[in-house]
């Protein structure tokens, strides 16, 4: 019996695997494992209602919190970076490894509680943690990631599991892990890769065990999948995988998923398009979308030298927020927490700040709809979203002359107009049925605005 | 000759000193060496006219990061804080020492200039950065606390000098040192301690030399005293000190300095009163004071696991400002920056935030002085500046109904009313001679307004 | 298809491994996966001509260096050992983990080459090196156990192979490799072993990869496995393994295992029989065996705090390679190098003194098998060992008045006896073919000794 | 009052002072602050009773344990070794200072009454520990050195305080101390250097307390002045400090000091002559000196990567000895403690080899005086020592055929000689009154010689 045999012999095993997934999904199962299946599940009510979610990048990155979490593909992959190579150099001795950073990712002002309450006080409806970027690090005691989990080296702790319960000990919020499918520099996805992905010895040792341990274990709400772009779904079997989290996985029914299962499939297969990062189209998407983006600018995880004018303000976050949700998306929302386990003040800032606007009109983001149109053709700066009882105009920028154009909504004899926060009608002129209403925006001083950044024209009986 | 003829001998060398500082000072010098002397000197007048600085804590104690600058003390004197001994026993090894802290202090992001550029967007006149805090660690290579100071151990660089140079080359700044006299745990000040203060083999062997090696490297034009209060004056030596701060040293002429110089001095002795931490007394006082206080409300050091809600807002600030000014004082606000380096984005946005401020209305702070009254006795939220050209009313709560009622000023006939940043003539009403002016605030959309904040009446022609 | 399924399945992949290994085995190949089969494999020849190895072991644990390489098991097992928990309450702090010293393992003084130099002074004619213990970390650069190897922490080198190249470019010295079967705190084993090893997730993900790679790579001399104790042979597929070894790995023919291969195999099955740590029977094994054993008396380890009093000295190692060479074993003689690569001078003195008496004795030791007696009836120290030219007395302890009693040999006419060093026949008295022979020593002055500490004479044409 | 002013008064101090020590010296005392007053003082007749002693080099330079103790001034000094830099390029991050390896010094393994078991068996009568080496870092807690101490950074422990006390808990060996007067690095030091050492700022501040400090506090009965050589013995205060130490201190009868005091003094003034490291002239010296060596050939401080062979062995150190005393010397053997607190076992090794042949051959060292001959003039490897009641031949190398041959000593008729360790009368032939003796060596085996390295013939009745 000589080498290649045996792994030729091993070569058989995934092949079973999949026949295996399928005989099993065939029988009574509702999803088959082909995109035509996969595709026609519903997206669970929950996610479009929500509109807004945090997504939380947390892992050894966090440590050098240099550059970006991309920081060890940035330093030893293919290109490196010369600013990195440089911090290095003037930083660490010449043989230090990134996975010696793993012991000073310490976690010890890491409070879970009140991480969710941050988050909840940011009117968020979901959050996606990082359970394992391309790194591989797992911020939970993987069986399958022994000595490279937040358990066994650094945090000493299953940050996932923490994070989890806190949050789910809030009312009203969902809880998603992100998750990687492929890992930089583990050696057996490299071998795989250098088979051209014939072989599939790194997803039967480490990504499918890990993938049914974190849904089972955690039953995430949201499994943002990430990493799968060198590879088709073929070699990660994600239909195999999507039809059992479907059909049969504890969170078969509640489950988001996204569109990142394989080469070629994002903006086409899966659950929720996001068709790239920061992804933002300004026009209505048909399928279901999610804009995921930072806060920094630059960064998913914490970067210490960021300066203030890489965070975005809340002119720029309430806009992507608008803009978002009237062309169908959600926007998740991206903060870094830092590797001592601290949500810094001007991300808590940012947060915060979210919620104060959201309190006042959120009326016109959650459960809404796209309406038959998403920006205004004559005055910049304006978004529709839609709800049965009412349409609403998000408008970003207060118009000069407090005359606000609205040139879509078509009026009525009944129409009336309010803004959110304020318990007034509003003063309006336009001619029934035909579009275009102005609305005399009213007076306020500076301490009895509603808000501080983007204002809320809530219409009722427009068409 | 046995060991106690030479301690007194020892002893005797102060004295010496002394009357040689005395003898010298004597000769042909302004100022002598004692309180009425040293007192009669007037204020350099850059310093008056400045009004708002901005004070930098920064030192050993930003690594650990925790509980506040006065960890050390906190942690090993003689009340030791529960938090900080739980801290140190959940995150070090049992033998680890204050002094082990100092390789982690690495500053390796500082960049002088990106610092001062900072510190000059936020509109402040004058910086002021510890030298050197209790905790005895020098901030320049000092030859008296040798490998206990910046350039032998952590970050092997001259931050006082580094950051001189940067703030320096900038214009219409002013750079100035804070130093601790004396120091928590130096066995050479704990022994002075012990027998009395009969001894100064402390001030000897440290203190002395090491002033002057600041005064005469650095030439501080702010030499902010501290760490007086266990001692009388005479121990310190202080007026013999202050007698050639202000006779002969390179900084003579504009150097400007405070108040605690030995017990029972602060509020009585020295330059610039500071009477206190974050003393804001609210009411006039005639002697020049300083308003010295912290955005962290907690510590001057930085603190790592300070949330959002420790650091004050910009309402905060301004109402400081803005009494402070008013009642004759400077304000000296804080920020702590990190062990590596950076001045956080929270303190930038605070620092950049009062330099919007200031750029629309610091005609009202800078150069002015206090006028007849301080805040008004009808409107609360009202404080009064005052220039040979016009009188000014920091307005911090816009009007409900847009009347504003200054009770104080009295208006003649050639009276005339602005809002800083707005350029036509303000309405009011008013009789002639008699207190009272209402003035009819102008009315402006969200994205019209000259601030964000508190809002400035000039008043030409008031009395 | 629920959970259970899917593991149910899993759970078949090593069933049909087995079958395969048994199928591929049976058709043409030498060797059964069955004990009868595997037993009856001749014992390479080399192996017993050898006589003397050197063990050693060195991983993570040569960081703490403290108590033994059970470190970790003996810090966090089931029965911790109370020296050890004070030790890391001592001088760490409280989450320190056991893989947080990895980092620490950094072999800076790692000369293999120096290290080749040394091992081939002492006379061995084999090295056996821990390519991995109990506690998982790979001393090369495994595939199967990402981010816990000298190569991605720690050492950033892969020390096996470059050991073995320095041990294969010097001659007459076989290189082998130390394999633990278990890992102490190896989460997959640990669900095995909760499974009561009916499950083989362990062998099939880590175990069995990693005894390929390290056969196909490193081409081992010796494999010399351990940690099997806690489970059957079954489990670990030993037969089968030893199979494919034995008939078609690439060091087939050369290769020498031991006896560690399941619990209740060992002094029973495989090759060279261990029978337990420190096996030193004195007396007559028919089955090849070997003693390893440790210099330092307590740990395979290096321990830094071991005084001079356990370190066996030089009486100590003689006899023992005496008395285990005329038993039929060979003696393995383990040393720990230090965490930063040097075997330390205690070390290399014992190593260097062995190399010193093998060259004058060493006739006495290789390619000699055991003699009809082992030691001598008479008297105390006496150890023979047998060629076909000639019967070897090693003396260890000097006789007082210089006369030897051998009462053992039988002398002829033809005898000739000699003292191994010494040039001239020695003078001796028996009556042929009648067991007994009194020598008469040489008399020596110390300078003139042919060695320091045992002594051989050897005997021509005795029975 | 201008700089100058102050700093040439601050010049006058050390005048005043040496004044004052002049006068409080001059009244009643014994000894004045000259050479030819301070040489006159007769040496303590312990020491030269005492014979021999062990020298410890301890310090932050044990921490790299590479190279030698020299490390800091061989890495940033004028003049760089290469293989330093190298070491601290591949081992360290590029800002890493010397001071940062304080915190390393640990030395959790230290027991000093392990350490006083290991001293005490070795023989020697007395130990001499660096108190302060060229480094500055005192291993007492130190007034002077603050944050430069064994207290305050690293071991967090007195070392030479608990080695002190141990030492002294064991009869018939005495305790002393190294002291560096200058430090390399100290800035104060810097200063006074680059101003012609016409100033003495680092005198006042740092070395004359710091002297007072460890005399009154460690009472040492070897004061072993080290550092001298790039001032004069004016700038040390030299002889004031000894006439002080003489006439007044605790110490001033038992105390034993040497000869570095100065640039020019060695080999010259003071008290035992050093006349430079490992001095060795192997010829007798009239006044009274000591032989200070390593058993590492290289280096004084513990060297991590020293092999074997840089290791003297028995023969080399027992030559020394012979030598040494012979020729009126001691033997100041050094070893080099580890970082962590250990003396490593080939330390020990020759330190209990050393005791086992003093235990039989002492009678030969201590409390011997230097004979009319120091070696033998015909037969190499002979040195002779004396008392009233016999004389000794130290014989290095046993003669080839038994006979040896003295060539000095002159029998008489009532001659009788012995060989230490070995009960009966030797066999000699020789002429009374004539030089020349030939000595029969008896007969041992291995088992039964006195000792394992030189042997001593003891002769009643020569001359």
């Amino acid at each position: 019996m000589d080498r290649r045999k045996i792994s030729s012999f091993i070569g058989l095993i995934p092949v079973l695997l999949v026949v295996f997934f399928a005989v099993c999904s065939s029988a009574n199962a509702q999803y088959q494992p082909n995109w035509n299946s996969i595709d026609s599940r519903p997206l669970p009510a929950w996610y479009d209602q929500s509109k807004f979610g945090i997504f939380i990048h947390w892992g050894v990155f966090s440590v050098p919190s240099f550059s970006s979490e991309w920081f060890w593909e940035d330093w030893k992959g293919s290109n490196p970076h010369p600013d990195i190579v440089k911090f290095m150099e003037d930083n660490y001795r010449p043989d230090f490894t990134y996975a010696d950073f793993a012991a000073s990712f310490r976690a010890e002002f890491f409070d879970p509680n009140q991480w969710a309450d941050i988050l909840k006080a940011s009117g968020a409806k979901y959050v996606v943690l990082t359970s394992k970027h391309h790194e591989g690090f797992t911020n939970w005691p993987s069986k399958y990631s022994w000595n490279w989990n937040s358990m066994d080296v650094g945090p000493k702790r299953n940050l996932v599991g923490d994070l989890a319960a806190a949050v789910r000990n809030r009312t009203d919020i969902h809880f998603g892990l992100y998750h990687s499918l492929y890992e930089w520099f583990n050696p057996l996805y490299l071998q795989d890769k250098a088979n051209n992905f014939t072989t599939q010895e790194y997803c039967e040792k480490v990504l499918w065990p890990e993938l049914m341990e974190i849904v089972n274990t955690f039953e995430p709400d949201v499994l943002w999948s990430d990493g799968d772009w060198e590879a088709p779904d073929t070699y990660w079997n994600s239909t195999e995988f999507l039809a059992w989290l479907y059909n049969s996985s504890p969170v078969k029914d509640k489950v988001v998923t996204n569109d990142r299962w394989g080469s070629g499939d994002m903006c086409k297969h899966g659950g929720v398009y996001t068709c790239g990062d920061r992804f933002s189209p300004g026009t209505l998407q048909k399928h279901k979308w999610e804009n995921c983006m930072t806060i920094d600018k630059v960064s998913w995880g914490f970067r210490r030298n960021a300066p203030l004018a890489d965070y975005l303000d809340m002119d720029d976050l309430i806009e992507l927020l608008a803009s978002t949700v009237s062309c169908n998306g959600n926007l998740l929302m991206n903060i870094g927490p830092t590797a001592d386990g601290r949500i810094v003040p001007i991300f808590e800032e940012r947060l915060r700040s979210m919620g104060d606007w959201l309190k006042v009109n959120g009326e016109a983001i959650f459960e809404t709809r796209p309406w038959r149109a998403q920006n205004d053709t004559v005055t910049e700066g304006i978004w529709y979203t839609n709800k049965t009882t009412a349409t609403y105009a998000i408008v970003l920028d207060w118009p000069a002359d407090n005359q606000l154009v609205l040139s879509v909504p078509i009026p009525s004899s009944q129409t009336s107009l309010f803004m959110l926060g304020y318990n007034q009608p509003l003063k309006w002129s336009g001619i029934a049925s035909k579009p275009g209403i102005t609305v005399t925006m009213p007076q306020f001083t500076p301490d009895t605005l509603p808000c501080e950044w983007a204002w809320v024209i809530k219409m009722k009986m427009v068409q």
